[in-house]
């Protein structure tokens, strides 16, 4: 089903919403695709179900039709935000952790930004969490038993050369393409000799295969525990260029970078495969304000400008951002998680007048 | 061996400084415990070997004849840091991972607390994070296989009613001591149903126990998932008063509150279990300080604080703690990790001259 960029003649664009405020900021992210006109083929949208909503309307969190959809029909997609039960609901299952393993999406690309330093954010945070999404604790290989002193509960962490390999050259490849040129490799092979230990070997092995021919020499790399990552991120984040982590580590390494330039509501994502891409905004489905019009739509908006570079569409993608980084700069159209006062749909309307 | 607070002549404390600045900051926090006098039964200092160092000279991270003393000679211990090796190394293992079990000091409990709040560190932080100690991926159950694309390795997070149970406890017996009478369970069980539900339940379920009897009945209690916990413990330190994690979460979350009061520098531990009590700085060996004798003391000194407090000397206890704020308020004497110039010497004379 995929084409390349150049010969597309529309662009299919799965939209699942999912839960809570994904489906106030999924929306924003469409009408600001909308508004790009021919500097895309022709969008269509093809709005998908999936989540904690459907699962409590169908017994189904993901329905098979939505990843058959995506698979046959789709050239991309956007997914909102999921919500979890309180209590744990037998049968029920993630779908966003389900879909990145069905469509292979083994890279989760987070770029963490921010946007004007000038104003006084110290100091300056420009970096990329590259986030393996496929393995790690994520498999959910999970048993309890009974033992001697009552319950025990078992999960499986599985770290492979061939993910941890992948992962790397999408790290390195990004590194390459930075002016700083620099990767750090997140792991915590002090207690998981073993598992990370693959992880971390096989990240620095990527410079020399074969196929590679010299293209990351001039990457410098560097390692960090991820506790001590964590505490560098908030004491000196301007240290970091590209990261790359296994999935756990990635999971709580990206909402570390977040929380530094000012809101979860900015950092945008893309889960990446080889075949396919997918936007999603790095926040949850925020209970808290499902429904009241606030949420920040900027994080959506990235991603789906994310998703446009991924396909080959720079000039979409840049219109999009440089919108965005303007009425972040201008700072008169914020939402309340940015201290503003603004809906998602008047940041919206400021957005689109950008574009 | 153990005996109580009020019937010891003397209190044999074990020495193990490990690897890098833990031979610096472990005698600071010794002389610390010597200034006390008789507010503590008199000390009697036995030095023991463990870490990366002694690995590479006797083959051994953790010597058998440290385990027994520990176990049948001393009353508490005091460890400083080890350091890694670089790559993986057969034989060797963490010692301090190693001890905790072997001894079975199931709670590292980690208070993080800015001491001047008013010299505009805002907003202040005051919690403690309760971390399990001896399970999660911690149980270093490891394997390599080889698969069809290569290899594959497999680690076991283990989540044990019982070891839940205990940490729960411990949580909110230090929880209900406090004025806020807070406690936030941290989990990741929207991807980690059966595991962190475990966990979960377990603590929530604490307060129903029969021996209970009602004395939690005052501690309210939140939830928050490791990713999200960290993002807010950067945004909103103030909302969390007493944090209880599985071990591999409570080493990232404790990694992140340190990282909100000025300097890991700061931070102490007690790793305790129902016979035994060891005190350890959170910081780790510091490579790139080492041997210049400008590493940080507090740390250590807390950590004896913390100790001694476990075991019922209140009042030497309060007299470390006392001293060590006041050499933090006045300014005067700060290592380089808070921006001073002084050496540990400095720091530790003026703490003595305080005590
Ligand atoms: C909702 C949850 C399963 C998910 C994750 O842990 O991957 C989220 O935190 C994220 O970062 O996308
Ligand atoms: C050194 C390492 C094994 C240890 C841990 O992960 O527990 C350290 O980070 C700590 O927090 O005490």
């Amino acid at each position: 089903k995929l084409t390349t960029a150049a010969t597309r003649q529309s662009l299919k664009i799965g939209l699942i919403p999912a839960d809570g405020i994904g489906k106030e900021v999924i929306p924003a992210a469409r009408a600001a695709i909308v508004a790009l006109g021919n500097d895309i083929p022709k969008p269509e949208f093809i709005d998908l179900n999936a989540g904690w909503e459907t699962f409590t309307r169908t017994g189904v969190a993901l329905p098979e039709e939505t990843v058959r959809v995506l698979r046959e029909e789709c050239d991309c997609a956007l997914f909102g935000s999921v919500s979890s039960p309180s209590r744990k609901v037998t049968g029920y299952s993630s779908p966003i952790v389900a879909l990145r393993k069905e469509l292979d999406l083994y890279a989760n690309i987070r770029p963490v930004t921010s946007v004007a330093p000038e104003a006084g954010q110290q100091p300056a945070v420009d970096l990329i969490v590259v986030r393996e999404n496929t393995e790690c604790l994520y498999v959910k290989q999970e048993q309890q038993t009974i033992g001697e002193n009552g319950k025990e509960a078992r999960a499986t962490r599985l770290i492979t050369e061939r993910a941890s390999r992948r992962i790397g050259q999408m790290a390195f490849e990004l590194a390459a393409a930075r002016p700083r040129k620099h990767l750090t490799v997140i792991h915590k092979s002090n207690v998981l000799s073993i598992t990370d230990g693959l992880f971390r070997e096989t990240v620095r092995a990527v410079p020399r295969l074969p196929e590679v021919n010299g293209k990351y020499d001039d990457v410098t790399i560097m390692e960090q525990l991820v506790d001590s990552a964590v505490y560098r991120l908030f004491r000196e984040p301007e240290v970091f260029d590209v990261m790359v982590a296994p999935n756990l580590y990635g999971d709580i390494i990206s909402d570390a970078a977040a929380a530094l330039v000012g809101s979860l509501g900015l950092i945008p994502s893309v889960n990446a495969g080889d075949n396919f891409v997918m936007g999603e905004p790095v926040h949850g489905s925020a209970p808290d304000i499902e429904g009241k019009g606030i949420a920040n739509p900027i994080a959506s908006i990235r991603s789906a400008a994310l998703m446009l570079r991924h396909l080959g569409y720079t000039k979409g993608a840049d219109r999009l951002d440089l919108a965005v980084d303007q009425v972040i700069r201008e700072g008169k159209y914020l939402t309340p998680d940015l201290k503003g006062k603004s809906t998602t749909r008047e940041v919206l309307d400021a957005v689109l007048a950008k574009i």
